[in-house]
């Protein structure tokens, strides 16, 4: 396992997933506490809220409350994500960090299903935001290409077709004069297992060895785990993960969705394999247990449940 | 991933793992309805029942009952386990398929505490359950180390004791002429991490480059498999698992244990990673299915829940 990194960045996603999926409505207060009690773990990124059309995602109506609600600890970006421009407009009138991300989807079909764009027309959609990011002063530092995996409508996903969606991607942003950071390959319905994330990495690195790659995996049927540790293996250092596997689990009746990987039970095993994360998976459990607390009903975290071993850890257990 | 095995055989163990468990009473029916089903996937093995004291596990009283009225494929292992010598009497007595296995805890306090005897002990213990294997002409198949990879008691389990523990096991079977087809390393309270597998595994087969190796593996703290995956990647070709995560999981209620990784959840992983099981996936999702109906709860098995992707396959899905 010589290619682990000494040390991944977590991006956590649980409370916009948590809060866009849920049933049951949440108040602000308990979205504030929730994203103020995981900015105090050691995590630098949390993804809050989705600024999106409120009559689609009644969970998101108080996304603009919820970010300026937060009380902001200097050293970790509140962040939030647009879907189009208009949700851009609201989500650059908040205090949180807003960057522009470049997006396309290796199945044509799911993009078709999910905007109403094919991929011809989501470049152009494309264009319009980073002439928009460019007129703001927003930051474009990512890009990601969704369903690299997999899709439910176009089947399996050739790493070649991935590989020419990144290419697309870097073009467009060097068409606006922009290096982009990383490249974040997303498993958006469940597909991937550990050889194809050897595969889609192998073949996107092979061509642009020094393009920095994150991980976005979801864990619907059970491999998430064992594709980070692919990842892991392959030296990737950054992955979208959700505290106590929020999302579209099965345990919250959204059949068939299941939540981004668990972001505690990812921290343990880093740790478990000598890999720095920055977080306090103590704390990170906490936050979990308040996460089930919050939204009444049991999630999908392990750890959370199986509890930590550091009061085990030196034969002090009992 | 140049070690992945061709093929691998899975042990089912939900049967016995979920009945032994589950707080709701479980007809004796539905028992053998379960283990039927599960016999006609395609596994080879199924562990039924456990032998124990009714009075300490309620849901095992009707053990020979199930033992005598599952319908035998010929194809197929029914197993059923036992701990002690009192156990094997009744065992021997059903029509499963009883074998002896020889076994030892890594922790010597998990010993004590699990079965009142030390390590030391549980040596005089088997050497008297040897000769009644012997007597009754029951085959010695495999042996197990538990708690191979960390203890709630000692804490971290160095790989070496490990190591003495496989060796004081071959040792006892060639005391009684057995030459052991497998020795299996659980980790029996979930404390492994994919380096502790690579780390015990790596020193097992060091010592004895030949000996087949098995893993039975716990998902209590959400790497149960990506510590399969390494499993594979080290060519480990035999695990324990139970349909639907049955066992001591979270969601039944037994704060702080889980079950078996998903036997259907590690299926789709081998499949998809081009390593063949023998089992008809859908077929066993369905069995998970009837596990959930038959205990009234959700499990923790993901892609029951996911759904299999045969379906979506070739792009036919909406």
């Amino acid at each position: 396992m010589s290619d682990l990194p000494k040390r991944i960045d977590i991006h956590e996603e649980g409370p916009r997933e948590g809060f866009q999926i849920e049933q049951g409505p949440i108040s602000t207060a308990d979205k504030v506490r929730f994203c103020e009690a995981l900015a105090e773990t050691g995590l630098h990124d949390v993804q809050c809220v989705s600024f999106v059309d409120a009559r689609r995602v009644p969970g998101m109506a108080d996304a603009v409350e919820v970010a300026q609600t937060i009380r902001q600890r200097p050293d970790v970006h509140y962040t939030g994500i647009a879907l189009n421009l208009r949700g851009y407009e609201r989500a650059v009138q908040t205090p949180l960090h807003i960057t522009g991300s470049l997006q396309m989807s290796a199945s044509n079909t799911f993009s078709i299903h999910n905007t109403n764009k094919n991929n011809e027309e989501t470049l152009a959609e494309q264009r319009r935001q980073l002439e928009f990011f460019r007129d703001k002063g927003i930051e474009v530092d990512t890009a990601i290409v969704m369903t690299a995996f997999g899709c439910n409508f176009e089947g399996a996903i050739a790493p070649e077709t991935v590989r020419d969606c990144v290419g697309s991607l870097l073009e467009l942003a060097d068409e606006f004069g922009i290096k982009l950071d990383r490249m974040r390959l997303a498993d958006t319905v469940g597909w991937a297992s550990p050889l194809s994330v050897q595969r889609v990495v192998g073949i996107v690195r092979d061509k642009w060895p020094d393009l920095k790659l994150g991980l976005h995996l979801h864990d619907t049927r059970g491999t998430g785990m064992a594709n980070a540790l692919m990842g892991l293996q392959m030296g990737i250092d950054s992955y979208d993960t959700a505290c106590a596997g929020l999302g579209g689990c099965p345990f919250a009746g959204h059949k068939g969705a299941a939540g981004n990987i668990c972001t505690e039970d990812l921290v343990f095993m880093a740790h478990e394999m000598g890999i720095e994360t920055g977080v306090d998976l103590d704390a990170l459990i906490e936050c979990a247990r308040m996460a089930e607390d919050i939204v009444g009903h049991q999630l999908p975290g392990k750890i959370m449940h199986g509890g930590s071993l550091s009061k085990f850890r030196h034969g002090a257990g009992a």
